[in-house]
């Protein structure tokens, strides 16, 4: 077996230092230009892509029963046609358990060079995922192969690294003497062994299909567990290349393939339930709605449940020296992948009687206008909103939409429009929807609306802004928060009643996508609010996956 | 505030480094003899323990409506009279709010000093505990001096040690730069907050109330929540006396005392339920009964559940070279403490065919003879066998002796009697009961039976003998499973079924009190069968007990 432990190890031990030191790092390219990798790459990626299409991706796994693939590219409006082998979960648990005992005994550096290298190769194909994720999760391409591609691999790095960290702290051997005074001494040898808790079921969410699964992969496998990826029925085929690497990968390292499978479904016969219910399931990671999540929270009490859902991410608008700057801050985020992100920002929380600039006092309407003229500015040049906006993944975000649009009535600060992409005419998209609201419409705003629909949010005061957003955190969940302001005494009570509803907060981001979360440096998801219980990542993400069994033996 | 961490600096390093190294050590005195301590200070401590005699325990607690105080003397059989604040959960969790923000706030290095200096405190009282928890507990004053004094101090400052690696993995601040193309750059300080969960309840078991009791307490006071410790009704003195001093340390500290409070009960009116429950309270650690840890694990999903219980101990004898030796050893559990400790043995496997002696087999009744011999052997000086083997906790261990012995009929092998103590006439004793089973009794051996009862259970032969006692392990739990065997082939199978079955195993322990569990080496408990759920100590002992919110602010 080639030692791809060592071969990786100057990366394990960048991203170790990295989450010491939380400062900015990524182990992949961000940029997908022709530039910096040539024609050749970007081409073959793209070929890669369009041979799946229409194609059987055949993965040969235990339990194949059929196939199924309903995937819709948003940019065109037509079916993939990629089928996948749809699994009967009983075969499929019973060819898992075939490979368990040599993956639990295999060393912790062996499992953790065995997820570097598929880490590795899913790298290697980034450009072909760029496209996969793009014609299911909607992004845009630059999207796809920067958050879908190195982000998310440096989210998998990330949590690699934590599992190292965690086993690591365990030693193999020790020796133990001492003398008990009248009843005797003794010398023994101990040996400690981690045992995997079993197998690891991570359910996928259709926009980031990667950014959470990266992780979970990692997490549960470097420590032990095989891992059963169940993808969103509309987002499958990003999942499902990097399980063909992961399959391979163990393949050549003389590992039961089957240590990582896909469990695809459909929307008709969905399979999450049978996979988690499952005896044999011990961990489940979820990334997707509130519902689901908060139901897998309270009913899986013997199982490790690790959950990201949503909130309703809020920003306070106090005052700024540069409303603009500000706006515009604001406004890449009610644009970003059609606010599709779970960082993306829904409650704008503004004073009635306006924000102070520079010293002098702008009104509400002034405000609402700047931010409403900033979402313009980011889409006035077509190529640029196509890159920044992407496509609604799916008919229902259009339809949530449509549905503020006529709830909001007269209060519609910004309408809704189609968006124009010259190479996808047929794209399904929707510009931000910016509506106007107060105390009284809380029902509307105090839950996530998924897609590109915001409020501005009128409260009392810069305080009653502050005391709205925070109490929506708490109780309806947020997964970031942002304050502008000047004010350090408001920036400072700011961060105590974020931090106290349980939320992180940002402070003042401008000039920058505020939306990005950092690998290596943000803790993403704190576990005090609605929004998920589970951290990207903690050490708390993976030292339960695994628990510790000893031996010791008395010296002859 | 005294540097408490800095003071306490150099013995926090020292079991940093036993527990990443896992050697033998101790941070506090196991022997309580004049001649180490000389006559002052355990005379002084047996002063302080009859002072408390008969009198209020005055905490000065909130909620305070009434005492309670029901622990009778199982040397004595006299009450201690000691009478404990009775508490309005209400009450005491609206008290226990006010003081969780100044701790909350509290640098790690604070509270873990703060920790240090309690458990310090604690080991100044190991004379006064030794004789509380001798008239509680019903240990021997040598036993509760060494078992419940330095090994239990050893285990809190075992778990405030991982307390401590947990929290420092996460660093204060942050500096973070970075550009994002045509979209900017950014430079952003980062500060990371560690977020205590809620309210800590630490329900402690009657026989040894402090073992698990310092460990719960360290690991969830060091990371930010208060602390409600729940004695159990027979044993609330030793309890209590850690709770003055914590409330002491912490008032000393500026800190509100009432971060550590303590909710006696009675049997009549017990508490745990109401404090488990109440929305505050995020944290629940539990010793005792495999039936309510069981209970509790199922049924607070929203809460962080450790548990520790019970299981069928095993002892898997194939075969030995010295058979006197191996019996010793195996007696001294059957003896020590009277068999009412989590590590005590209760089921030893033989083979129906005799065990392989030096070459020679040597028949099941033979093995049965030796056994018993070395119990009686272990009685024989009864100065020694008052400090081995103490009394019974509880009238309702004598009946369980009782009922065993009716059970057992004319399988006794070795028959329970009451031991006589010179210096307490009336001490609730009982030696061990040793029956003969076979696999039709497993009715009665596939359960904990609390107390000195035994099983000699004759296998079919020595593989039958481990798969008994492997699923034994697996469906009914184990805390400590032992293996004697010159056999090196028996030895590998035994550790692979032992761990298979989610145990730790101890090979061949002669010459030492095979019931021993070392702090900083030992991990006890493995949480992979019905035992308990969590590991005294590990990292997944400490993580999830505090979450981490973050600010990033942009620097201007």
């Amino acid at each position: 077996m080639t030692d791809w432990f060592s071969e990786h190890r100057p990366l394990l031990d960048k991203a170790l230092d990295a989450c010491a030191r939380r400062y900015s790092w990524s182990g992949w390219p961000e940029n997908p230009s022709t530039k910096i990798h040539g024609e050749e790459k970007p081409a073959a990626g793209r070929a890669d892509f369009e041979a799946m299409l229409a194609n059987e991706f055949v993965l040969s796994q235990p339990g194949a029963c059929g196939w199924v693939g309903e995937e819709v590219s948003p940019y065109t409006g037509q079916a993939l046609g990629v089928r996948y082998e749809q699994l009967d979960p009983a075969a499929l648990f019973a060819a898992i358990a075939e490979g368990r005992p040599a993956w639990a005994a295999a060393t912790p550096q062996q499992r953790v060079g065995v997820c570097l290298e598929m880490l590795h190769r899913c790298g290697e194909q980034l450009f072909a995922n760029a496209h996969a994720t793009m014609h299911t999760s909607g992004q845009s391409y630059v999207m796809a192969f920067a958050g879908s591609g190195a982000n998310a691999l440096d989210r998998g790095l990330e949590a690699l690294a934590y599992a190292y960290k965690a086993m690591a702290d365990v030693p193999a051997t020790a020796r133990w003497e001492r003398s008990f005074g009248g009843d005797g001494a003794a010398c023994l040898d101990k040996h400690y062994r981690l045992v995997p808790r079993g197998v690891s079921v991570v359910i996928c969410c259709a926009t980031f299909p990667l950014w959470n699964t990266y992780p979970a992969l990692c997490a549960s496998l470097a420590t032990g567990n095989p891992v059963v990826l169940k993808p969103h029925p509309a987002a499958t085929l990003p999942v499902a290349m990097v399980a063909r690497v992961c399959r391979e990968v163990l393949a050549e390292a003389g590992f039961d393939p089957n240590l990582v499978t896909l469990a695809a479904d459909s929307r008709e016969v969905p399979l999450a339930l049978a996979l988690v219910e499952h005896p044999d399931t011990a961990i489940i990671d979820f990334t997707g709605s509130p519902r689901f999540g908060s139901y897998l929270e309270q009913n899986f009490s013997g199982k490790q449940v690790y959950t990201e859902t949503a909130g309703c991410n809020s920003v306070v608008l106090e005052s700024t020296d540069d409303l603009a700057a500000t706006a515009r801050a604001i406004a890449h985020s009610l644009c970003q992948a059609s606010a599709q992100m779970c960082t993306s920002v829904q409650n704008i929380h503004v004073p009635a009687d306006g924000v102070r600039v520079g010293g002098e006092r702008v009104s509400l309407t002034e405000v609402q206008g700047a931010i409403c003229e900033a979402v313009d500015g980011w889409l006035a040049e077509p190529r640029r909103s196509a890159t920044l906006c992407g496509t609604l993944f799916d008919p229902s975000v259009s339809q949530n939409v449509a549905r503020y649009r006529e709830l909001a009535g007269d209060r519609i600060l910004r309408d809704s429009a189609p968006l124009h992409y010259a190479e996808f005419p047929d794209a399904r998209t929707a510009s931000p929807l910016v509506i106007a609201a107060t105390n009284s419409d809380r029902e509307l705003y105090r839950k996530e609306v998924f897609g590109p629909v915001s409020f501005i949010i009128a409260n009392d005061s810069a305080e009653q802004c502050l005391a709205d957003a925070t109490a929506n955190a708490r109780e309806c969940g947020a997964i970031t928060s942002h304050v502008y302001s000047v004010d350090e005494a408001f920036i400072d009570a700011a961060v105590e009643a974020y931090h106290g509803a349980g939320a992180s907060v940002a402070v003042n981001l401008h000039g920058m996508p505020i939306n990005f979360a950092a690998a290596y440096s943000d803790y993403h998801v704190t576990g005090l609010n609605p929004a998920g219980n589970a951290c990207l990542a903690d050490l708390a993400f993976v030292t339960s996956r695994f628990r510790i069994v000893q031996s010791k033996v008395m010296r002859r």
